[in-house]
C-alpha cells in the first residue's frame, strides 16, 4: 500500500534535490538507533553531492547527531566523504570508528539519557535539518516513526528544516508501536508516570509544524541486516553463570519471584542470557525496560516467557523483520518504543529496580569497568546507555569473556586504561570462569573474588602477583595498587602483542 | 526542659548499663551524618567496656554504620579499640582513616543514596542494634531524630533492639524539621511526590514498636563542633569563576533566571562559593537540595536570599548551633532535613536539574575526576553523595584549588590515579587559575581547556609536553594517551615527594 496525501504530495522530491537543498556547513539531526530506522537515500545523495562538489573545490562541513549507532547509509557514506567533523552520541561504523580513532572525527561519547538536553540548552552547535525515516506524515504533521525512536522528536523540534523519508518497507500498522513523550527540563518537571513498563504515557506520533517539511522521499531500502550468530560456550557460560546467580537472589529475596525488568545491552553476550533464560524453566514471564530489542528476544516470545517489552529500538536480523512484519498486530501489545530519554531515564530506571545487563571491554581488579576505550585511547562504540542503567538499576552486572585476540588479552587486569563504571557502582562482574558478585565487598574482597572467580587460569597468577606486590608496595592499603606497574599489562601488550 | 513520659521513664539507663548488653560481635546501625546528631555517650561507654574486657582475654568485633561521617565520640572511641572490623558508607574520622589506610578496618565506599537498598536486602551483615540521638521519644514510639536524618529510619526499622540518646541540647521546637519518608524498593515503587524543594512529603518522626527500645539515656553532650575558616584567596578565586559562569549560563537560558537548586559538597571551597552569592547582587532567593547545610547557609539568610534548603544534616559550628537556637521557630519554614536516600535520589535530583557543586581530589587533562583515593590507594573521606548528583543533576561542577602541598602537587594530571566521576558525566572544572567548560567538547579539546584554564601555570608547561607526547606515541588518537608516563605525576611524587 502506498502512503499518500496532499501534504505528502505536496512535498515529494527526489533524494537528489532534496541533497541539493542541505548546506555545505551543515549540523544534522538523524533518526536511527542502532542502528534501526535511520534515513539512508537522502544521506547517499549527499554523499555523491559532496563528492561531486569537492572535485569543483567546494568544502564541507557536517556535524551528524543520531540515537546512537546508525547504518553503512547514514555513517559509513559520510564518513567516507572526509567532510564529517563531529558525531554524537555513539557509533559502531568501521569507517567512521577509524576516522575517529585517527583524530580526523571528533565523537563525543555521551550518556545517551543526556543528549536532549545538550540539544535543547544549546551545549552543541544547533541543529540545521533533522532527516527522520518515517512510515507515514499526515496532512497535519504528525510523523509516524519506523523502528527507533532514538532522538527523532527532539530533533524535529530543534530542526529549521524537515526532511523525510517515506518508507514501504514496513506494513503501516507499525503505526502505533510508539509512546513519544519528553519529560519538561529546567527544574519545571513533574514525575514521570511510568510505573510499569506496559505503561503508554504519550503520542504514537511526532507533531511538526507541516510548513517545516520541506520535502519527502520515498523509500524501499531496509535497515542494514544485523548480525545474529548462535552465542558460543564462552556467552552460554556466562549466561549460565549470571541465570544461578538471578536465581540465588530470588532465593535471598532480593529479586521478587516474578522478577524485575530486565535491561540487556547489544551484542552476542547479551543474546545468550535470553536464549538461555527461554530455555530455563526457572524463568517464566519476563518484562524487559531496554534501549535495544535483537532477535534473542523471539526466543522469550517462543517459549511463551517474554510479558512485555519496552525499548528504543527494534534491531532485528533480516529474518527477524519477516518475523515481526508477520506478527505485528499481535505483538503491538508486546512492544512499546519509546525516546531514548524515557527508555534510560534515571527516575523510571531506578524506580522499576531494573536488572541492568551489560558488556564490558576489560575490568580491574577493584571491579572499575571500561566499555569505551581499547587501551584507554581507540573508541570502540561508545558508553551508549550503559552509564544511565549501571548507575541507577537494581542490579548492575558487567559481563565479558575473561580472553579476547586469542587470548593475548585478559579482560580482568590491575588497573583499567578508561574507567566508564567506578567500583561503587558496578555490583557483578562475570566471566565464562564465574561470577563475582561484588556488593558489600572492601576493595581488598573484591580484588580476591574478581582474580579468583572471573580471570581466565592463564592470567590468574600473574593478577595474584600484582596483587600480592601491591599490597606490600603501596602506601595506601585500602586499595593497594603499584603505579609503577598497574598499566603494565596494558603496556606490555602495546609493545609485544600479548599480555602473557 | 526535661521531656519525659511514662516510656522514657521506664526505659532510661545509664550508658554503662546500656553498654554492657551490647554484644562482644555486633553491628551497629548508628544516627549521624557529616558530624551531626551521632550517638555519643553510648559509644564511649562501649569503648570503655571494650578496653576493660580485653585486658580479661575477651575480644571483640564491631561493624559500624552511620549516615555518613559522625565524630570522635562515635567513629574516633571505637576505632581506637581496635575492635572496629566494618565501616560504611563515609567517614572522616583521622583515628578511623588511618586504621583503614593501614589495611586494618575494611571500609566500603558507597553511593549514599544506595545504603537504604544495601541493609534492607541483606547484602551486608545484619544490624543488630540501633543507637540513635532523639531529641523526644513518644510514649507510642515516635522517635524525634535531632540535627541529621541519614540511614536513622532505615537502621530503626532494621535493629533488632534500639537505643536512644535523648539529648538535651537543643530546644524542643527541633521536632517538626524531619521529614521522613522512604521510597518502596523491589520495582513496586510509585513517584516520589517531590516537585519542588520546599514539599514535605512524610512524618516528623520515625515510628518504631516500643518493645524494640530497650534503653534511653540522658545526655547534654553536643555534636564535635566543625571548624568553619574564612574562605582564603583560592577559594574565593574558585567562587568567583564559578559564579560568573552561572551568570553566563542564565544568560544563555540554561538556566532560568530565578536559578535551579544548589548542591554544594562539604567544606571550604563550597562555603566560599555560597559566601560568594550571599555578596553578589545577581544572586537573590536562591533554594538549596542538598546533604549537609554548614555555617555557610547563614550568609545567605543574612542577606535575605535563601528561599529554602533541603538538607540530611545541619552541620553548624558552635556558634552556628546557637544561632539555629535562638531563630529555631522562624527558620522551621526555611530548613527540611530528610533521609540520606531521599536527599541523593536521582529522581529528585533529576527533576529538579540540580546544581551540583563537589569537591574533587584531583582531575585528570580528560575531565575524569578522583574525589576519593590519594595517589590512588589511601582513603580520604569516600564518594560520599557526589556521585549521587554528578551523575543526576543539571550541572555538574567539580572544585579544586590547582595546588596542593605547598605546591608539590598538581590537581590537574595526565591521567587520575583512581576514577570516581568519568568524562561522561562530568560538565565543569573549576580551580583559582579558571574555568573548563567541558559540555560539548571532545576529548582533545577538554585536555586543552583544562591545562589552559586550569593548571597551575608551574604545571602548564609539564602537561602540555604529556599531551603533546600523548598525540604523538598514541596508538588511538580519540583520547591520546602515553601508557608508559600516564601515572608519571603520582610516581614521581611517591617517590620524590614533589610532581614538579
Amino acid at each position: 500500500m502506498t502512503i499518500s496525501n496532499s501534504l505528502i504530495d505536496s512535498k515529494l522530491r527526489s533524494a537528489e534535490e532534496i541533497a541539493s537543498l542541505l548546506p555545505r556547513n551543515v549540523t544534522i539531526g538523524a533518526s536511527g538507533f542502532t542502528p534501526a530506522g535511520y534515513p539512508k537515500l537522502i544521506p547517499s545523495a549527499f554523499a555523491n553531492r559532496i563528492e561531486e562538489e569537492k572535485k569543483q573545490g567546494h568544502s564541507f562541513s557536517i556535524n551528524l547527531y543520531a540515537g546512537a549507532s546508525t547504518g553503512e547509509e547514514l555513517d559509513g557514506v559520510l564518513a567516507k566523504t572526509g567532510a564529517l567533523k563531529l558525531r554524537i552520541p555513539y557509533q559502531s561504523n568501521s569507517h567512521l570508528r577509524n576516522l575517529i580513532n585517527a583524530g580526523e572525527v571528533d565523537f563525543i561519547d555521551m550518556h545517551l539519557s543526556h543528549v536532549v538536553k545538550y540539544i535543547e540548552h544549546g551545549i552543541l552547535p544547533a541543529i540545521d535539518v533533522a532527516i527522520v525515516e518515517a512510515i507515514d506524515v499526515s496532512s497535519d504533521g504528525k510523523i509516524y516513526l519506523t523502528t527507533s525512536s532514538g532522538m527523532s522528536a527532539t530533533y524535529l523540534g530543534a530542526a529549521k528544516e524537515i526532511y523525510v523519508e517515506l518508507t514501504d518497507v514496513h506494513p503501516i500498522e507499525l503505526k502505533g508501536y510508539h509512546d513519544i513523550y519528553l519529560p519538561d527540563h529546567h527544574g519545571k518537571g513533574s514525575p514521570i508516570p511510568i510505573i510499569n513498563v506496559s505503561d503508554r504515557i504519550g503520542n504514537p506520533y511526532v507533531q511538526v509544524p507541516i510548513d517545516k517539511i520541506k520535502g519527502i522521499v520515498r523509500t524501499s531500502i531496509p535497515d542494514a541486516s544485523v548480525d545474529f550468530k548462535l552465542p558460543d560456550s564462552d556467552c552460554l557460560g556466562i549466561a549460565e553463570h549470571t541465570l544461578a546467580f538471578l536465581q540465588s537472589e530470588i532465593k535471598k529475596g532480593r529479586i521478587p519471584a516474578n522478577y524485575l525488568p530486565f535491561q540487556n545491552g547489544v551484542g552476542n553476550i547479551a543474546n545468550a542470557v535470553l536464549a538461555s533464560m527461554a530455555k530455563d524453566p526457572n524463568f517464566h514471564e519476563i518484562e524487559m525496560y531496554t534501549e535495544v530489542l535483537q532477535d534473542s528476544v523471539f526466543d522469550l516470545i517462543d517459549s511463551g516467557k517474554l510479558k512485555i517489552a519496552s525499548t528504543s529500538a527494534l534491531t532485528f536480523s533480516k529474518k527477524g523483520v519477516e518475523r515481526f512484519h508477520k506478527n505485528i498486530n499481535e505483538w503491538k501489545s508486546k512492544f512499546i518504543i519509546r525516546p531514548q530519554e524515557i527508555s534510560n531515564h534515571p527516575e523510571v530506571i531506578r524506580r522499576m529496580g531494573l536488572i541492568a545487563m551489560n558488556t564490558a571491554l576489560e575490568v580491574d581488579i577493584y571491579g572499575n569497568v571500561n566499555s569505551t576505550h581499547v587501551m584507554g585511547t581507540s573508541m570502540m562504540n561508545g558508553i551508549g546507555g550503559s552509564g544511565d542503567f549501571t548507575r541507577n538499576s537494581h542490579l548492575s552486572i558487567f559481563m565479558t569473556p575473561s580472553l579476547a585476540k586469542n587470548g593475548d588479552i585478559s579482560a580482568i587486569v590491575p588497573f583499567v586504561s578508561h574507567v566508564d563504571h567506578n567500583e561503587h557502582s558496578t555490583m557483578v562482574i562475570v566471566t565464562e570462569q564465574g561470577l563475582a558478585d561484588l556488593r558489600g565487598c572492601p576493595p581488598k574482597k573484591r580484588a580476591e573474588l574478581i582474580i579468583e572467580k572471573c580471570a581466565h587460569p592463564t592470567y590468574r597468577d600473574k593478577l595474584r602477583a600484582y596483587f600480592e606486590e601491591a599490597k606490600n608496595v603501596s602506601k595506601g592499603k585500602h586499595t593497594p595498587h603499584n603505579l609503577d606497574k598497574a598499566l603494565g599489562f596494558h603496556i606490555q601488550f602495546l609493545k609485544t602483542g600479548s599480555m602473557k
